[in-house]
């Protein structure tokens, strides 16, 4: 499987070049930005899970000492919906009412008004000194609940979208979806034996570590400067200006280093606010979300029920698979229920099928991206039904997933045919793993699943530029959340054929670089990538053309070689090759600086699969669960930095596992969230997991230079399930639902 | 004279982008970047003007609680000599041994060491804990005496450079030149009269309000980056790097807002400093000069003595010309005597020439380019012997000026022959405006001059970025001091066909743009805009070709006009015209984000020409100069912005008058400058001017597609002879040497 393609620098580790700055506390993030004169703003939550806002009096607040400017959704400029925003696709308008309520605060924490004073202290004494009329309203805070025809409803202009036909009155389902193939019930009547259950998630959120943060200055001429933490400067450029209706082209967004994203940084929810304020103010404004205003008012992934059945023969071939999700939306429309809808099947190649999806709102936050965002939910569901059938069938559980793989050729139950795909190659070293030819510990159960992830291309730009010394400027506009620099740097130098050391990747704002998509979907090494490529592409044309110029031959005639322009064989030319270096300090007499870049939307991003398994065991009397070893396989396609893939397959499995194990939203009634702090929302810590043992499969995507597929999503796919299943093992009792926390499991226990 | 060119915008006037930010203290200058953790910077200077360094201890600095890094001429890498940097043309071992004294002292106020500590109270204290041993030298101070044989040596190892024979000993002439033509002795011989004088001008500083100010901060990975004000921070780049023997690509420069520069701001004083005690200190380290060390130890111009004689036929041709330069170089080479040499004669025709040119080491400061560097001293004597020629013809001053023009045709005295030039036009506008044609005041004088600047090319870059909404961003590397970011919208919109409003320009950082060489030499728009120009015909060519993949027809069928792509004449393709937003709309689907680029290293800089003359009167009592008026005629090529035009015409007026009249750099004995600050050295207020009155001239550059030449520089060329012969006109008495202060006007007066 693995390419013998011999590389000069990929597949090497070079030390990451941000890491010591992290480590030191010298990175920048979000809240390290700070402007002369600069104000604090901060934002008005409401106290209410669902309530109509008659009258809000900013007065009081406006006359303090100190006070320099605050706002309501009333200061907002009317924004029209259609037009979908940032990689989670929110439409514009929900996203500017997320940002600061009109009429209706949709959730507890929902912001309600803005101000920015010349302190923290007086911005938040300023918050109390605002007046605000609730009319309370019920809220409706589950998913089921909110389908109901008489649940409470969000929004009254919310009509479901895609049903056959228009509906008549208002709904808390945002829309409905469907995929399918085949003859669903003909399949299940040719199954031997059937497997179905409803599976519970309740909403998780990414846990980065920094909080949300930005500065914005508005000058005189009226243009904006944004300094924050993104995950696409690009996106969020394009919001805040959809936000406040202003020019793309007078807004400026620098991205920060970022303490982490996962998908919960493509959308703006300070940004737009302290821009209006500075503007008011006609100074800078820096908004610093708390941890609880993370967790209150911040998108998490949506909490689903997911109900699936699955028919196979006793040879394990499935004959047919049904499925129907729901996914909490939270406040607005966006739950990420199509991409839930079209993972769930496709690591396997099937007949027939049917997928049942709706998004639903409900009186909790917007939900936001998180890490191949909806595939979790739904793909838990299918690989625990996929279990129980295994040991119904009493085969193992990765032939089982061998007899249905989907290889070349496969057509995915979301349209296209796959072109060459690893999920073979995962299960084949999977099963062959050492973690999973040893035999298992006493007490102790093992659990398998599969994962997967699209990937996307969509738009990347890239600058290549030679200094004069022949050292290499990459430039690009993806904030480096999984290691992009180095292995925008490492493609790059094995395109000129330099060393690693002789190229320098940054990531630009977005004035600095051209256009593109936010890093998310797992696009940036691939789509980013392969414009760094090009881009060094453009830099040996001209190179060549250089040296074929200084040489007085013809372009044809002059080769790329070991990083050096060189005679082609045959050339007759008596000429010592020119070096990057020495191409780079003779421009000035060929024409100048020599600048390459390249943009594109790229095609061809290579789905990518993976399998987990972990071995654990269940403490018996107090439900905890000790995680004992955890293994995860996935196909990179070609990992240009293997230590940072790695990383990848590691943080996704700690973040899995969490999700598996302690993590979810409590609300209490009213809507209130119980646990909006780390103590009480439970993400997992060093001491929580084992090693992460990895192995990376490399299966090449055509459609890459390098043979390059995504590598940041697929990793958090699977250890829900393969919790699941091995928790199972361990006690011989199938718990449906997440997290698998001490008292779920106490109470399985204690119910046996 | 001037072209029919219909253009769209260029010729406008808009309002600058950048004032009010300026005028209500919003722009970010040097001094404005503040950092967490960050040190602040000062450095120890030589209290002797002449000064072997014997041992420097640091020892009690570093030991007193908050200083965190400390450093002298040893802490820094040996720099051999032989590269040149900046405008200016500076060694690179010459600004290394400036930025940081070596083994000698050479002016007072060179740095001999520097500090950084937690504030900047700690740092001054630290400064007079630094233990320095000193052997003084005698100083030399005087051009004239400097080149004595007797002279005190500023360096044993400063051998003559160019002269016939390689010297057997060190001096401090530093190097010398000379231009020629004809035979100069016979065409005097044919004179009918013959002029000659000496004359000196003392240093004088450009005069800059914002003081030499950086923050520099070098991160773990050993990445530098460096906030500046500066005229170039690719050419920065290069002299930290080179100073401090780094990869360039290691090293990142931004430009601030800048208050000013004159061609002060092309060399770095304190920024390799600051990146090497961050370095040590491993925080980040802010350096900002105060106004006296901006006097005492950055660069003002040369002083200087010229002698020219003129001989000339009774009709006013000029038979023989000769010029005898001494240019003061400061503490190290570097004088500007090669374009003063150049220059004294451009404006005329001649057939026979000499000039012979000097530059000497003396202890005080290494001048710096100071605009159009050179030439206002060396043209000052010969626009002032050409005043005393006509008296002496009775000619009108113009009319000796036109009988001698250089024209379309003539071969320049440092040698090209002159594409299309306008100096006969500007004598011509001159000599028909109504200042010219108004009667003289009862009391006043009168005074002519020419003026002239080369104006250079050099190499630029500029990129041109398509936003999703079709306005249009250009990024170049050239900080704004005249006005660019203005042009390049201009020249950019033209271009593309748009409105002004719909593209912004802003200047990059080292990493965000192409190399671009420094702004000076009145280059900026002349060759950054024609890199601007080429990279919006990149943009045009790209949406050429998705317009045509739209339609399905030819490249080749469709054209650019007003700002679309519509079918060319005779096409037969029932289409829309796609505007620039509608292409930047539809770019995902036709191949990504549309960039263009351009980089060259530019030919063709036009020759600029000026004449200006003033009326002003003298006080008999105070010997005070009154300026009545001044008018400055100038030729453009293209007036982009022709309120920018009138701007740089009327600032180098304002600060040719201070030279003429004021300006003046005094020390005593010792070498210790007697009036470093602006209430004592003199710089012109609004109050001492009158209006300046300006009339640009259009005569367009045929290298340049919308015709430009630079205009910065020239401005500040003719006022000096121009003031000085309108006081003679004033006062009956011909005073060689400059300023015109009251005391020597007095001195003149009581002689009489």
């Amino acid at each position: 499987m693995a390419e013998a393609v011999d590389y000069q620098v990929l597949g090497t580790r070079p030390v990451r070049p941000d890491g010591v700055d992290k480590v030191t506390g010298r990175a920048q993030f979000g809240a390290d930005q700070n402007l002369p004169n600069m104000l604090h703003g901060k934002i008005l939550r409401s106290p209410h899970a669902h309530a109509r806002i008659k009258r809000v009096d900013l007065s009081k607040a406006l006359a303090m000492d100190g006070v320099c400017a605050a706002v309501t959704g009333a200061d907002f400029p009317t924004v029209a919906s259609g037009v979908s925003i940032g990689e989670a696709g929110g439409d514009v308008m929900d996203i500017a009412h997320n940002v600061m309520a009109r009429d209706k605060a949709l959730y507890h924490g929902h912001a309600v008004a803005a101000v920015a004073a010349t302190s923290l202290e007086i911005a938040e004494q300023a918050l109390d000194a605002i007046d605000v009329e609730y009319e309370v309203l019920p809220p409706v805070l589950d998913v089921l609940q909110a389908m109901a025809p008489a649940a409470p409803l969000l929004d009254e202009n919310c009509f479901t979208k895609n049903l056959p036909e228009k509906p008549d009155k208002p709904s808390n389902v945002a829309s409905v979806m469907a995929l399918s193939r085949g003859d669903v019930e003909a399949g299940f009547e040719q199954a031997d034996l059937v497997v179905e259950g409803e599976y519970r998630i309740p909403m998780a959120h990414q846990g980065y570590i920094e909080p949300h943060a930005c500065t914005a200055t508005v000058n005189e001429e009226g243009k904006a400067t944004v300094w924050c933490c993104t995950q696409g400067q690009f996106d969020f450029r394009t919001a805040i200006a959809k936000i406040l209706d202003w020019k793309v082209g007078d807004m400026k967004v620098v991205p920060s280093e970022i303490g982490g994203g996962f998908g919960g940084k493509t959308v703006v929810y300070l940004e737009p606010v302290a821009v209006l304020l500075s503007q008011r103010a006609g100074r800078p404004v820096k908004m610093v979300m708390s941890r609880e205003e993370v967790f209150r008012a911040t998108g998490p992934t949506s909490g689903t029920v997911c109900r699936v059945k699955v028919g196979a023969k006793q040879n394990g071939r499935i004959t047919a698979a049904k499925a129907w999700l729901a996914y909490e939306s939270g406040a607005f429309p966006g739950a990420p229920v199509g991409p839930g809808a079209m993972s769930i099947f496709a690591p396997y190649d099937l007949e027939n099928f049917l997928v049942e999806g709706h998004e639903v709102r409900v009186n909790k936050p917007k939900v936001a991206a998180y890490r191949a965002p909806g595939a979790p939910q739904s793909m838990h569901a299918m690989e625990v039904a996929l279990d129980d059938l295994a040991r119904q069938l009493n085969m193992d559980p990765l032939d089982l997933r061998m007899v249905n793989a989907a290889d070349e050729g496969t057509q995915a139950p979301y349209g296209p045919k796959f072109p060459a795909i690893g999920f073979k190659a995962c299960i084949e070293a999977a099963k062959k793993h050492p973690n999973y030819t040893a035999p298992l510990l006493e007490g102790a159960g093992r659990g398998v699943a599969a994962g997967f992830w699209f990937n996307v291309g969509m738009q990347s730009s890239a600058e290549v530029r030679l200094n004069e010394d022949g050292t290499v400027i990459v430039m690009e506009g993806n904030p480096d959340i999984g290691g992009s620099r180095a292995s925008m740097s490492l493609m790059a130098a094995e395109t000129l054929g330099v060393p690693y050391e002789q190229v320098k990747t940054y990531v630009g704002d977005t004035e600095s670089t051209g256009f593109c998509n936010l890093t998310g979907g797992s696009r940036t090494t691939f789509a980013t990538g392969m414009a760094v490529v090009r881009a060094c592409e453009d830099i040996i044309a001209q190179c060549r053309s250089r040296a074929a110029a200084t040489w007085g031959v013809d372009e044809e005639q002059v080769e790329w070689r070991d990083g050096q322009a060189v005679p082609a064989p045959g050339v007759n030319a008596d000429v010592n090759p020119l070096s990057l270096a020495d191409l780079a300090a003779g421009a000035p007499r060929t024409g100048g600086p020599i600048l390459g870049r390249a943009s594109l939307n790229a095609q061809g991003a290579g789905a990518s699969f993976s399998v987990n398994f972990t071995d654990l065991k269940v403490d018996q009397e107090t439900g905890a669960v000790e995680v004992l070893s955890f293994t995860a396989v996935q196909d990179a396609g070609k990992a240009i930095h293997p230590a940072y893939v790695e990383g990848q397959m590691q943080g996704g499995a700690a973040q899995g596992l969490g999700w598996a194990l302690n993590e979810e939203y409590i609300y209490d009634a009213d809507g209130v969230m119980e646990n909006a702090g780390f103590l009480d929302y439970r993400v997992p810590v060093a001491s929580d997991l084992p090693m992460i043992d990895t192995e990376i499969v490399e299966v090449r995507n055509p459609s890459h230079p390098y043979g390059v597929r995504g590598v940041g999503e697929t990793p958090i796919v699977a250890p829900l399930a393969a919790t699941a299943n091995a928790v199972r093992d361990a006690i011989g009792i199938r718990i449906n639902d997440l997290p698998l926390s001490p008292p779920r499991i106490l109470a399985a226990l204690g119910g046996e």
